[in-house]
């Protein structure tokens, strides 16, 4: 846990340079805009202590797979996000001394990330060796209205001399990626060129054949005036390429380099046209200039906070720490392009590989739904549709047949990328959430016709394949799953979890309803999804109807609880209070083993399955186990606090609930888990959304209508969200003095507010 | 499954040379001492497929572990059998043509192992490309009798030619390993000389620092009188040193390259004095030369044949192979160096790493201490001894306290080498073999001291953990285990393996008895033992008859089974009969969840179990448990027919046992698991060993005494085997006439055969 960036309703602010904190900062002060997202590296030289990170969606790297011991049905690739070609770079060394913060003296060190205009800022003074000091202030924005540019304006003034200053500014392929496994770099050059003021290369990925067009052009202005450099040699080398600018530098006297770069992908161009429109778009960004880039930039963010905000009076740390996540969600992912999705770290670091896991349906989905317009959750689940046969391929590599599909744990074109068995092949609850996915869509928006169009070909293949992975138990006179990872990855390998088998007939029965309304909604569709899956219908929902009616579940009913699987009952039941300090995280004190026979739980998992399913059981169900679980659950995931604060506050455990939102809610700004280095915990900042949205603020949705049961932590003043529902925009204000609900857009509606209907208009 | 090679009673043939064969060949046909052993590699190059490899007992690399996902507690360091330097190497050209069978024509090529005297002979006639022809007859033995020492004779005739030969004669440590994790090279020069006729390197691993100096002399005859070549120059590189030869080749003179090679390793010498000593041994080899070596070589071997040698008569193929797995028992494995163990590919390859398994203690001790004097078996136990702190202090890494004990997986030189965590942290039954072993060397040699001497100090750290793995279930009101791998593999973390905890309570039990011994054998030791461990005597074992008297086992009372784990049951419970052709094996055609939730049994798991205990269970109940587990029992491991054999022989299903004997006693002469080109299963060669004696024999020890109560296979006219027992050696012979004893040596004693008293004399 760390504590040194600075308290701020909209910025993240970083005073005094601490290279120790330099790659954390570099994670929590990142950019993007859904099409690229770029690390707070430094545009000048830095040979401290850093992790250079580019990143542009959807173009990944199938590395080879390292593995101790092979087992059957393990990918042979894993697909990484890459690192993609350097666009920030802005090199500077005066009489031959580099300007390096790793070698200079610095002062006045200042990181600014603005929230609200996205503009990340930094200034510093630095004196070189031999005295000469300049300060430095540089801004840079990854443009919101225009995907593939990112602009940085770099301002740089001698302040106790004047002297020329050699100055590269460039673009380079030749990047590596930390996790490269066998140290490869991913990369191939393909076109460059340098000429006055521009450059650009085309780098293409090794395999996936990739290409990305990454080009610059500059402006240079003294005191606010176009200057003209002394002398511009133009520098090429392999996958480099660039401008060195001789530059007189007047003490005093301010010099601006705005660097405009274009960064294109052959997703989204034809390879043969990705230099000339490059070029177009380096035009028109230079043309624009940064500041009318800048401004049409912020009037995107502007008209997106208008929607996704969350206020919190009273409280500034908490403040700041919601705008963060909801900052970096919204920067991650924008909805626009159905083939990308929501990586653990976005675009903030490299770390975990793969775009796509189950946190996003089960996480990040409803934030989505509620924050932005309907295509975007809408694109999430039509991705998945996209990976369908991709994902019956899957199962079949794992002894599945007739169209049962499971989908991939990580994911990143729909292949399976990750290689431990027992999350691999026996996380298959996975499956569970990408149909809960879509019931919870259709929840949301009534948007019913998804199933008619993609839906129920997802649900079909998913229940076909809960229908071979059950087995009947003649022993138990049940059907039984044997051999899965649930949630709570510090169980493997156990018999039937509660959470996962409670999955499998939800999404049996769920399929049934989706096969009744898609018959009724478009009869001639419904024939051709049955003919296109050879759907048997009459024997396999008799199949399903039969699991539905016989599936075991542990339970302990003296108790009253779900048993997380069979023999939970037997481990010595103990409290996280009666560990040691010296044992947390158990994940790095204890050997795996050890883990898994103990109690102790990663991640909520019973707790899980009734967050999703509450409706289904009495508030003294949830307690009962809420109860019996709470206690020993360690949050060793980032996921995990999210599901307790929305349960607690349903129970009315207020300190309890005020308690998990803290452990989400600033995990990166405080570096709570000393690996914020790596990347920021993007997925799970949506479950901080969800902890205030559905946990304070008890946001539900039953027949078709918003509910509120909203409660104020104590330390706090007041908050405030919006919601986007059907066409409406809801604005919900909590307070101690009781609660506030407007409709800020859209026809009238009628929501309930605690046990009352209250009509909105 | 393959059949190249011909059967004969002593001698493993193969006839015609097929360079698909050619790395299995090398397997099978390996030889070995004890303190190195060779691959059948050919002494001259050979730009084919094949595995070069030359072994020095003792002599390791810790290369570093390589993994997909790290757990806490895995080593840093995977210690492999290293591919030591090269000592065969002979190359020969002639007109700037290489003699080399991937080029050369080949005809007449006969390679055959005498297993009677430890000779490789290979001959055949092969054409250049320009049409020369040479015959080359080779003759190797690594000395039984001189542990250091190597010889081969070597003899080319030039056909239908006379020309000038060059031959390279030489000593090579630049060699790799095949299993290299990072395809590093592991040795480094540390000394190099060549001198007329010799040459000396010496060679160090990386980070353990071992020094292994290979030499060699040479003598050249032709026709029987010795030779001048033409023309010697010394040849030295990195790490290689030798002569070049000129040699006039005369058409129809036979050519003769005596080469004695000496293999002398830091782990027997001080460093300093390698190279002289080297020298010394290397002049005592070329001073008796090749006939004498082979001469006291050969009669090691008679001698140890005396002892253990098994006939078979009217089945060749069985007799075959009943020797081919003595041999190679015996040439892997000589008992004189307590630092040695039984690596499960001897001196035949690379793959697996590690010397030790639980091999060494559940299936190769009956072996040693049935054919060997009473030392080499003692050694087998001492060498656990010796590493009893390096497994406290694996204990420890995974949180056990107090002097718990857990030996490693894998092992070297006590540290664990392994990094699966469903093994390395689990299958922690391998602790109640090595407990057990102690059991099984006193029952058979009645050597109670050795409790004194050593075995009391292994037993308190093996009970101890045990008592701390287990763990009270208030739920069940009993002691439980939980996630544990048993010595079925096709399971992985479950709960209550019936093996393993049966193996607890049994060690609990045992350790009580060795505390007895111990304390009236000698109390002196006694005192020091329990200071020297802090032994608690009173409250530690009050906890272990707490834990004996509540210990839970799976059971099936209405079936009267044993359950190898909790949940068992709850499977789709099936034959290995229903199994499809395509599905098996089904480690290399199903993912591993599939094999994990299935009931197939890759190894006996109870069965195992009940084998160890027999005595402990009535015949009934070992009857049911057989009739249940080994339809389900694929036997993918070549550890589990042997035990199948003994108690199915002991259940008078006389076909089964032979049926399981089958799939053993020629596994690698018959390439049966498609896998002997790695190295032959030279551990399972015990488990062989045993199905005859233990199986077809009925031999067991019962207080004190020898029993047999043996039956012969329809298929056979004759066997008989020899024991080492007590100072005696006792000869059984079993015909479809009877059984026939006799006391070959030693006094007077009583045996039971059947159920009736024998007193051999």
């Amino acid at each position: 846990m760390k504590n040194y960036l600075k308290h701020h309703e909209w910025r993240i602010i970083e005073e005094g340079f601490d290279p120790h904190y330099n790659k954390i900062s570099e994670s929590v002060f990142s950019i993007g805009n859904g099409r690229m997202g770029q690390r707070a590296n430094f545009e000048e030289e830095y040979s401290g202590e850093t992790l250079r990170g580019s990143y542009v969606a959807g173009v990944y790297y199938p590395d080879k797979t390292r593995v101790g011991w092979w087992k059957n049905g393990y990918p042979e690739y894993f697909a990484k996000v890459l690192n993609a070609p350097n666009w920030i770079g802005i090199h500077i060394s005066i009489d031959n001394q580099k300007l390096d913060l790793a070698k200079c003296k610095t002062e006045d060190f200042r990181r600014v990330l603005d929230m609200k205009t996205g503009l990340l800022s930094r200034s510093f003074a630095a004196t070189f060796p031999d005295g000469k000091k300049v300060r430095v202030d540089s801004r840079r924005f990854c443009s919101m209205a225009h995907g593939e540019i990112g602009a940085i304006r770099y301002a740089i003034t001698a302040l106790n001399f004047s002297a020329k200053a050699v100055i590269s500014v460039y673009v380079d392929a030749d990047v590596v990626n930390k996790d490269s496994n066998y140290d490869e770099k991913f990369w191939e050059e393909v076109y460059k060129e340098a000429s006055e003021g521009k450059a650009i290369v085309t780098a293409q990925t090794k395999k996936t054949l990739f290409h990305v067009t990454t080009g610059m052009r500059y402006a240079i202005e003294t005191d606010g005036k176009k200057a003209q450099p002394e002398r511009i040699n133009l520098e090429q080398r392999e996958k480099f390429a660039g401008n060195v600018i001789q530059l007189n530098l007047e003490e005093g006297k301010e010099n601006v380099i705005y660097k405009y770069a274009a960064i294109l992908s052959s997703e989204n161009h034809a390879k043969a046209s990705l230099v000339a429109n490059c070029s177009k778009v380096l035009d028109e960004a230079y043309n624009k200039g940064f500041e009318k880039l800048f401004e049409e930039h912020s009037n995107v963010w502007a008209h997106k906070w208008e929607a996704c905000d969350i206020t919190i009076e009273g409280d500034i740390a908490a403040q700041q720490g919601i705008r963060f996540n909801i900052f970096q969600l919204t920067q991650t992912y924008t909805g626009e392009d159905e083939r990308l999705n929501i990586g653990p770290k976005g675009f903030t670091g490299e770390k975990y590989g793969g775009s796509t896991y189950w946190d996003t349906e089960a996480y990040c989905l409803p934030f989505y739904m509620a924050t932005a317009e309907q295509k975007v959750a809408r694109n999430l689940l039509v991705y998945r549709y996209k990976h369908l046969q991709k994902a019956i391929e899957n199962g079949q590599k794992l002894g599945f047949t007739g169209g049962a599909a499971l989908y991939p744990m990580v994911t990143m074109n729909g292949e399976e990328c990750h290689n431990e068995w027992e999350i691999t092949f026996e996380e298959i609850h996975r499956n569970g959430a990408i149909a809960y996915a879509i019931f919870d869509y259709i929840r949301y928006t009534g948007d019913e016709k998804y199933l008619t169009e993609y839906g129920l070909e997802v649900l079909i293949a998913i229940s076909r394949f809960w229908a071979q992975r059950v087995n009947w138990s003649s022993h138990k006179n049940k059907y039984v799953m044997l051999g899965v990872t649930g949630p709570n990855e510090y169980e493997n390998n156990v018999n039937n979890n509660w959470y996962t088998n409670t999955f499998a007939t939800w999404t049996l029965e769920y399929t049934q309803h989706a096969l009744s309304f898609v018959k009724k909604d478009d009869e001639s569709r419904f024939s051709e999804i049955l003919k296109r899956t050879s759907f048997d219908e009459k024997t396999e929902v008799a199949k399903w109807k039969d699991i539905i009616e016989k599936m075991y579940y542990p339970e302990d009913t003296t108790r009253g609880l779900f048993l997380q699987q069979d023999g939970f009952l037997d481990k010595e039941l103990m409290s996280v209070s009666e560990l040691k300090k010296e044992d947390r995280p158990l994940n790095q004190k204890w050997s795996w083993d050890r883990i898994l026979r103990s109690c102790f739980i990663k991640q909520a998992d019973v707790l899980q399955g009734l967050y999703f399913f509450e409706d289904k059981y009495s508030p003294e169900t949830l307690r009962k186990n809420f109860d019996f679980y709470e206690p020993m659950t360690v949050h060793e995931s980032s996921l995990s606090p999210c599901v307790h604060a929305i349960l607690a506050s349903r129970l009315g455990y207020k300190q309890k609930a005020y308690e998990m939102y803290l452990r989400t809610a600033r995990l990166d700004l405080d570096d709570y888990n000393n690996d914020t280095e790596d990347g920021c915990h993007t997925t799970s900042m949506a479950g901080t959304w969800m902890s205030l949205v559905k946990g304070f603020g008890g946001m539900r949705v039953k027949d078709g209508k918003l509910c509120f049961s909203p409660f104020i932590p104590e330390q706090w003043k007041s908050y405030s969200f919006r919601l986007e529902f059907r066409g409406r925009v809801v604005k919900i204000k909590v307070s101690k003095d009781g609660t506030e609900t407007r409709l800020e857009s859209g026809d009238p509606m009628e929501i309930w507010l605690k046990d009352e209907k209250v009509m909105l208009k």
